[in-house]
């Protein structure tokens, strides 16, 4: 059993809050088999790296107990497809087929074995990612709180959601927040609405006040102002990639924000698990930057905002340059400049 | 007779667009007297200071024009109470009372006059501060035309809406745009959507779309990542009040695009008519900034988009210090650094 704001594993159902109608209905979608997991995650029921590689893992658990029982070859024929069905839901996110390449591993090691025995091996494989994940958060965020240990009130600045519901359960970005929270210090944090998909107004501003943490809104473009203000100790954001120099990509807006954290002498922290940190990356520069639909622009939840005949850029992410980040916090320790040198440190550790 | 983008007027009709609902729907109201164009200015059917200063000009000719006729005595009470009406609409707008004034002064001067005759004096004024407001802003667009001179493309990013619908008809910052255009350069807009009240996405796209300039649609957290490609020539935006010392109050978001600009090495234009300039704030720390009501930020379109409990704070302006802005266009001429010295001088010819 597993349960966190996002994912519940009850034993033979993958529950998902479905983060699409998110803040104004909170609705489980039940997954019940493999197919149903890869259009949960295709149709964006769930987001967030981490917690997508833990709902294909119990997505291929759920394939497992559906699969034919006659045949070892029909078997793993059976097992290589569940493996692509969830795959492809979404072709650029590293950590699902991470995760699932650790599934099959399993899978394989275990197919001398009978059907039950195999099923607990996986369903216990698939919980380990789950519970790993949640360490890690911990771990990470433990890491951040020595950033702060001078001050008894933190008011923070955050983007996007890179909190509970992106992982198994505490954050990255968020778990570092919620760190600070329970080692008893005041937190305050200022969300991003962070356009055009809102994930922070509709998904960090719902985390954070279900988990009793004082949160204020914001539109992307007041946080320069807010930062002016003398109001915000930090910003702290998650990353999706982070390149060999520290170069780091994230939800567009970030670049914007570590600017302006640069101007008003603000630390600008960037919180994520190790495994974002991709060394055959040499620098921002070789990310690929995705452009997503114009629609996510020129209409807000489904309503047409602006005029036929417009064009529109809609870039999902952008770099933001080694030089503006003051740290960034990994569960295996904060990393600072220079970044090149230390993140090639930490993996040879 | 007028008739511009915004605003027209009939000789016994004022229409103005409705700007609440653009782009969605072309409406136009009707206003037959001074009440109902109270009520216009009131509920943001018009909006931007010179676009509300010459509608209230008009409402005063309505309101003079349903007058009781049988006594100067009771004639005089009811056109202070037209006026008081009319100022009342939006009591923080600057050229409203301005208007109103000249509006109560040829009144005042046409008082011995038989009613017909004092009807057409107060129309030739009301048409005379439209028409005024029009030639500044073409001539702001003239004085513009200089700072690119050397350049026959020319890409700008702008904020909120400074355009024809928010003045008598060409607008300040996007007057400069239309002029750019009009002297035959490549000209290409990005428009930044301007949350929470989405001028930019609702409004600037629209009045470039239908004037045929190309506009690329934008959240307000893309602006940096934009400048950052190398792709925007200068920033341009309008004013609602510019302190003595060149501190410039704007839409919120025009603080933090002013800082982008300057990181990136790129112009930053403010354009506003001379009247915007007052020389009594010393400086933009005197400018008070008006909050606005918490759901333009918790609801879009009038659809709510995050959780109940979150706070939110929701500044209508923010004050960029002068020594990120490049020069401040108005349409007595471009003014530089140092401002405190060269808006005394503007002032002083």
């Amino acid at each position: 059993m597993f349960k966190s704001m996002a994912i519940e594993w009850t034993g033979d159902t993958l529950k998902l809050i479905d983060q699409r109608k998110m803040p104004l209905e909170e609705i489980w979608v039940e997954c019940r088999d493999h197919v149903e997991t890869a259009h949960a995650i295709k149709d964006m029921v769930v987001r967030g790296a981490p917690a997508i590689g833990v709902s294909a893992a119990f997505g291929y658990v759920l394939g497992f107990s559906k699969a034919p029982k006659n045949s070892k070859v029909e078997l793993i024929e059976y097992m290589k497809e569940v493996k692509r069905t969830l795959a492809s839901s979404r072709p650029t996110a590293v950590n699902l087929f991470w995760a699932l390449d650790r599934m099959e591993k399993r899978f394989e090691e275990a197919i001398e074995k009978n059907f039950d025995e195999t099923l607990k091996i996986l369903e216990k494989e698939a919980l380990e990612i789950a519970n790993e994940d949640l360490e890690m958060n911990k771990q990470m965020g433990k890491n951040g709180l020595k950033l702060f240990e001078d001050k008894k009130d933190v008011t923070l600045l955050t983007h996007c959601n890179a909190g509970a519901l992106a992982t198994s359960g505490y954050g990255t970005a968020l778990g570092v927040i919620r760190a600070l929270k329970e080692a008893g210090k005041n937190v305050k944090v200022f969300v991003d609405e962070t356009r055009p998909y809102l994930q922070g107004a509709r998904l960090t501003a719902w985390e954070l006040v279900k988990s009793s943490i004082e949160a204020v809104l914001i539109c992307d473009n007041m946080a320069g102002w807010v930062m002016k203000q003398g109001w915000v100790d930090a910003i702290i954001v998650g990353a999706d990639r982070i390149a060999a120099n520290g170069d780091v990509a994230n939800k567009i807006g970030t670049y914007s924000l570590a600017v302006l954290a640069k101007k008003h002498g603000i630390p600008f922290y960037v919180a994520a698990p190790y495994s974002t940190i991709d060394l055959s990356t040499a620098d921002g520069s070789k990310i690929p930057i995705e452009e997503r639909n114009h629609e996510e622009v020129t209409h807000i939840m489904g309503k047409r905002i602006a005029p036929e005949g417009v064009k529109v850029f809609n870039p999902a992410f952008d770099v933001t340059d080694n030089e503006l980040i003051t740290a960034i916090i990994t569960e295996k320790g904060v990393i600072t400049q220079p970044y090149s040198e230390n993140l090639k440190k930490l993996f040879e550790r």
